[in-house]
C-alpha cells in the first residue's frame, strides 16, 4: 500500500535514504539455485555510481553491496535476498538552507506536505541515490533472465539537451561516460563542458530495449507489459515521458503503416516496441524516455521559505549536470525487473498449457 | 497477480469479452455513505458509448450500466460495488477468418501464444470496449472527489493525425464529436471524412488534466503519482506514449526553466505537471498520450495464418477510423482512477498527522 | 486492501448481499484451457444451498450459476471468470425490527459502526450466503486440482452440539443430510429435532482434508500453507477455531510423539497435519474448525436499540438451528482455493529448478 | 506473492536465515512523525530473546536492533523503516549431520523438496529465529497503537505440556521466566527440570489479548480481523491451532448462551473474542494458541536420509524445551501487527464519513 515494493512475483522492497546509514532493497521471489555473488552486482552498479567522470556528480560513494540473506553456498534459497550499500560519503554539510527553503523541481515541498516532516539531508528519500539498490536487484533479474532465456538488456543516450545523438552502433556505449552509442562523442564533451560552466543543467532521452524476448509476456488488464514499463520507467527520478516502439510517432502515421506486418519469419517492422494487447510479441522491447534537467542548480532561483516568504535558492555542492547520464544503468535495470516479473507471474497461470515460451519464428513455422 | 485489477485501495476488478453475455467490474473500497445511482455513472459511459457519430465504430451497444451490489437505499454501504453491462449487439458474424488470421496490429498473435486459445469475437479480451466498466467505475471516483475536494477531470483532443487542434477552450469539448477544445471543426471533419473513405486509419493525442488537486497525494517509492499515471495511460487499450507536464519537451530544456518557481501565491509554472519526486504539488495534474492508429481496417496487409503460411487480411466491419476520439472519456476516467487511489492510500498512511490536505496558497501562507 | 479478494495468483473476488439483486465473484488467473461449464460449478453450489432438508433454513433459493465471462467454446481462457448467482426468494419482509436492534451474536452493531450505515437485509453483506459464489470458485479450482495432480478434497462432520460423530467412512457423507461419516444418523436426527423445537441453535466441528498433495506448496514466511488455511477457515461466517494436525493436542504431547518420524515409505503419522514449515509435505492436509451456533434464533434476547436503550430482540424467519450443517462444502471449496493458489504461486518462483512436485515415496526414493 | 510480507497498509518485510550475516524486516507504511528509538524496540526483543534462562535455550545472541532508515531527528518521517539485527552467535558447527538427514517434525524435508536447496544451518529461513524483527516491528505498532487509541496488547501462558495454569494476575507474567500468569510457579520449574533431563520436549497453550481496543476494524469479507489474526498465529513457528473467544468451546454451547448481549455499558460477555463479523466490536481481542512440542530433542528418532533410506537422528545443541514459553512477546507483536494494519486499512476507506473510532459505551449511548 504504501509503495516501496517494486514488482509482485520478483518483489522487490527499497529502504533507506540519501544521507542515513544505508540504503538497500529485499528481493522476494528470486528464483532459488542460481548462483549468484557481489561479483554479479557489482558491475551494473559501478555503472551508475558518481563520480566516475567529469561529467557527473563528484560525490565519492563506494556503493559496495553486500548481500546479507538468500544465498547459500554461492546459490539462492528461493528465500529473500537482502541487498545493502552502505553510506560512506555522508558530508557533515549544514542543511540548514535546504530545510528552510523550498528548492525549485525538487520534491522539498510536497515531502513535507505528505508527511509533515522532511529530511533535508541530499534529498533524503527523494534521492536518485535510492536507484543503486534497484540497479543491484536488476543485475540479479538480468542474470537469471539471460541464463534462462538468453534475453539481454541494453540502453543508450538519444539526446543530451539540445544535442541529438546519432545511434552508431551499441559497441561504442560503454566507451564513453555519456552512455551514446557514438564514436566520436567530442560535441557532447564540449556541450557538457559549457553546461557545467554556466551553472546550469539540461535534460535527456534514453533508449532501452531487451533482445530475445519471450513471447507471451504481461498480463493483458491491467498489468500489461507496456504499462509495467512505463510504470517503471515514469518512476525513475527525473522522468517526465516514455514511449513504447513508435510512440508519439504514431499520432501522425496511418494505421496501414502502423500495424507491423506477420511474416513467416517474423514480423515486418517494430512499430508495437515488442507489445501488443499489452503482450509481448517476441520482438525487441523498445523504450524512450525523457528526463528532465538537474533540479539542483549553481543559478540562483525564486522560491518561498517555510513560512511562505518569498526568497532566492542557490543549490552548492555536487550535482550531476545532466542526471539523465547517469539512468541509463537504471533504465536498464527497471526494465529488466518489469520483464522478470513478468516471466514469474507468466508461469504461474500459464505454465501447464503451453509450451516454453518461445520467438515468433520458431512458433509459428 | 493476473493483474484484472486496477488500484490497491479503490480497487477495481474488470471482466468480460466484446461478445461475451456481459462485461463489468467490481469497485473494492468504496468509501461508504455516498449517493450513488445509475445516473451518476450513465452520462460518461455514454460519452464513450460507440454509433454516436459517423466518426467513430456504427456498432450500436446500449451500454447501460446495472449496480448489482454495495448500494443500499441509494447510498454506498462500504461493500463491493459491482457494475455490469449486457452485451447486446453481438451480431452473428462469421469470425473463422479473424480465427484463422493474425491481424497486424492487433493482439491476436500473443493472446493466442499466451493462452494456447483466444477468444476471436470482437477482439474478446482484448477489445476497447472492456474500458466502459472503467469508465463508470471512474465515473463513481469522479463524484466523490469533486464532493470531497471539489477535484475535476477534463480531457480534450490536441491532435488527430497530421492535424494540430489549437486549444482555445474546455467549453468547446462537448459540442463536437471530437472532444476538441475548438468552435470550428470543419477541418476535422473534412480530415475524417476523407480518412474514412481511404479505408486507413490515423492517431491522436489527448490531453488529461485534474484542477483542483490537493497536495501531499502519491506514494514516492515506486507508487509515485505520475508512474501509477503513466501506468493507467498506458494501459489504455492502443497507446504507446504518455507525457507528464513538459514531457518530451524536458529534454531540450534547461534546469533553470523547468523547475517550477515558488511564489507566496502559487508555483509560478508548472513543467512538473503537479507531481514533484512522485507527490503532487497542489497544480493541475497535466497529461498527454498518445495513441496509435485503429488496427482494424480495410486496407489489405500482409501476415500470416495459424501455419505461419503469408497470407492476406482486410478487417471489415464496423470500426473506428481514429480509436483516439472515444478515448478521451477513458483516460479522464483513468486519471480519476488513480487519484482515488492515491487519496485512499494517502489516508491510510498519513490522516493523524497531517491538516486536511491543502493547496499551496493556503498551506504555505 | 478492502479485502474482498481471496488468494493472489487464483484470485477471487467476492461481491454482493443477502437480498440485493445478484451475489457472485470474479476469479482473476484460472489457467487457461479447462473445459468448464455449469455443470461443473452447480453440484458443489447445490450441496451448499439452503432449504435442502428440515435441518436447514427453509429459505428457497436456486442459487443458479451463470458463467458470464473468461469461458469460450467451453474452455477457460485465462481471462476472467465472472460467475454469478441472482437472488430469487427476496421476501418482501419488513425489516424495520431488524434495522433498530442489534441482534447478539451478529455484525448488526459492528458494520453500523464501521460504515455508518448498514443493510439490515438477510444480514446484508455479513450474510452467508456471500460463501455461495466461493463455493463455485471452488468448484473451479476442485476440477483443476483433481486433472492436474489428482488432489481431492473432502469433508465431514465430526461433532453437532453435544453429540460427538463417530467416523465409520467416507462413503456416508453424501448419504445424510448432516454431512456425517456415519451409517445411521438417527441420534442426529432427534438431536437436531429437538432443538428446532426449543428455538435455539447449536455449534459444530467440521473435520476437511485433501488427499493426494503434492509436496513444495506454501510459502514459509508468511503465507505458509496452514497459515493460509488458517486465514480461509476463520474467514468462513460462524467459524470461532482452526487446527492443523494435532491441532490443541499437541498441547500435551512430547517432541518424541509428535513429530512424525520419515520411513522409506512415507511418513509414519501425521501430527503434523500435511504441513511443515509453512509447506506441504505430501501428507493429507488435515483440518478441523469449529463453527458457533446460530446467531438467529427465536429464544428472547436482552439488547439494545440504535439510541443504546435496552430492549429485547427475536429472530423470526427461516434459519438454520446449526449453521455447521451447511459449512461442509463451504469449508471444502475454502482448502480448495488455498491450495489452487499455493500451486500458482509455487509455479512463478519455483518451476524451473524442481521435477514435477512429487509425493514423498516417489520423491525420497 | 512470495510471501515474506506481512501486512498490506503497514507491510514488514522480513528477511534473513538463522546463521547468516543478519536478519531484519523492512515496514512499509509507518505514519509519519512518531518518536522512535532503539530503546522503544529493545525491550521486546530482549523479552523473547534466548538465554534468559535456564528454561530456554542457551545460544548467547545479543539481538541488538539497529534502525537503518525511516527515523529522522528521532522521528519517523513516513518512509521504510528497515530493522537490522545482526547474528552473532553463529557457532562454527558441523551441520554436515543435519544436511544429510531429514529431521522429524522440521522443515528440513519441504524446503529441500520445494526449493531443490537448503540452508541447514540452524534451521536456516525456518528458524523461529526470524521471529526477532516481528518483534521489533511489533513494537513499533505498540508503540503508536498505544499513543494514538490507548489499545495495549498481553500475553500469558496457559498451559505447559500437561500443566494447566491457573489464571491469577497479569501482573504475574514480568516475574517468571514462562510468561504465566502465576505467583508461584514452582511447580512449573520441577516439570520444565525433569522435562529437560528426559531430552524431550512438550507443548504451550498461549493467551494472548488486546484492551482498549476501537469498534471498526477489520475488513468483513475476506481480510476480516479474525482470519488475519488466525492467518498471523499459524503463521508464527509451530502454531498448530487458534481460538477466537469461545474457539472450540462454541460447538456445545447453544446460540442463545454464545450470542453476546448488548446492554447500554456495553456487552454482557464476550464469547466473541472481540470480533463480529469479522470487525472489532470494541471489546478486548481474546486468543488462544496451540505450540506443539520442540522438534529439535535428543531423544533419537527414525528418520530417512537424502537417498530415502531409514536411519536415525538427535538433534544436539542448544534447544528450548518448550518453544512455547518464548512465544509469548511474539504472539503479542504478531497480534499488534494485525491491528496495525487493520487501523490503517479502515482508515483509508473510512476516514471521512465517521466520527473517531470509539467504543460501545460511547458510542451507543
Amino acid at each position: 500500500m504504501s509503495g516501496n515494493t517494486f514488482g509482485k512475483a520478483f518483489a522487490v522492497t527499497n529502504f533507506g535514504e540519501s544521507h542515513g546509514p544505508a540504503i538497500g532493497c529485499v528481493i522476494d521471489g528470486c528464483p532459488p539455485g542460481m548462483e549468484l555473488s557481489v561479483a554479479d552486482l557489482q558491475p551494473d552498479v559501478d555503472r551508475r555510481r558518481p563520480g566516475t567522470s567529469r561529467y557527473v556528480t563528484q560525490r565519492q560513494e563506494e556503493d559496495k553491496v553486500e548481500i546479507l540473506s538468500g544465498v547459500y553456498e554461492g546459490k539462492t534459497t528461493g528465500t529473500p535476498v537482502c541487498l545493502l550499500i552502505r553510506n560512506t560519503d555522508q558530508r557533515s554539510k549544514d542543511y540548514s538552507e535546504v530545510a528552510a527553503k523550498f528548492r525549485p523541481g525538487h520534491a522539498d515541498y510536497t515531502y513535507l506536505e505528505k508527511y509533515g516532516l522532511r529530511d533535508p539531508r541530499g534529498g533524503g528519500r527523494a534521492s536518485a541515490r535510492l536507484t543503486a539498490p534497484m540497479v543491484a536487484a536488476g543485475a540479479v533479474a538480468k542474470k537469471w533472465l539471460l541464463q534462462k532465456y538468453g534475453i539481454e538488456f541494453r540502453g543508450c543516450m538519444q539526446q543530451i539537451g539540445d544535442v541529438e545523438i546519432p545511434f552508431e552502433g551499441w559497441e561504442h556505449v560503454p566507451n564513453n561516460p555519456f552512455f551514446a552509442p557514438l564514436a566520436d562523442v567530442s560535441k557532447l564533451e564540449a556541450y557538457m563542458d559549457e553546461l557545467r560552466k554556466s551553472g546550469d543543467s539540461c535534460g535527456a532521452r534514453l533508449r532501452v530495449t531487451a533482445i530475445n524476448m519471450p513471447v507471451g509476456l504481461g498480463q493483458p488488464l491491467f498489468d500489461k507489459l507496456d504499462a509495467e514499463i512505463a510504470y517503471a520507467m515514469m518512476g525513475i527520478n527525473a522522468v517526465k515521458g516514455v514511449e513504447i516502439g513508435a510512440g508519439f510517432g504514431c499520432v501522425s502515421q496511418r494505421g496501414s503503416t502502423h500495424g507491423d506486418s506477420l511474416t513467416p519469419t517474423g514480423f515486418a517492422t517494430n512499430n508495437a516496441g515488442g507489445v501488443l494487447g499489452g503482450i509481448s510479441t517476441g520482438q525487441d522491447l523498445e523504450v524512450s524516455i525523457a528526463i528532465k534537467p538537474t533540479s539542483s542548480i549553481l543559478v540562483p532561483r525564486e522560491t518561498i521559505d517555510l513560512n511562505g516568504a518569498p526568497t532566492q535558492v542557490i543549490t552548492k555542492g555536487r550535482h550531476d549536470p545532466c542526471v539523465g547520464i547517469r539512468a541509463t544503468p537504471i533504465a536498464e535495470a527497471m526494465l529488466a525487473l518489469v520483464v522478470m516479473d513478468a516471466v514469474l507471474r507468466h508461469r504461474a497461470q500459464c505454465a501447464d498449457v503451453l509450451p516454453p515460451l518461445t520467438p515468433l519464428a520458431a512458433s509459428a513455422t
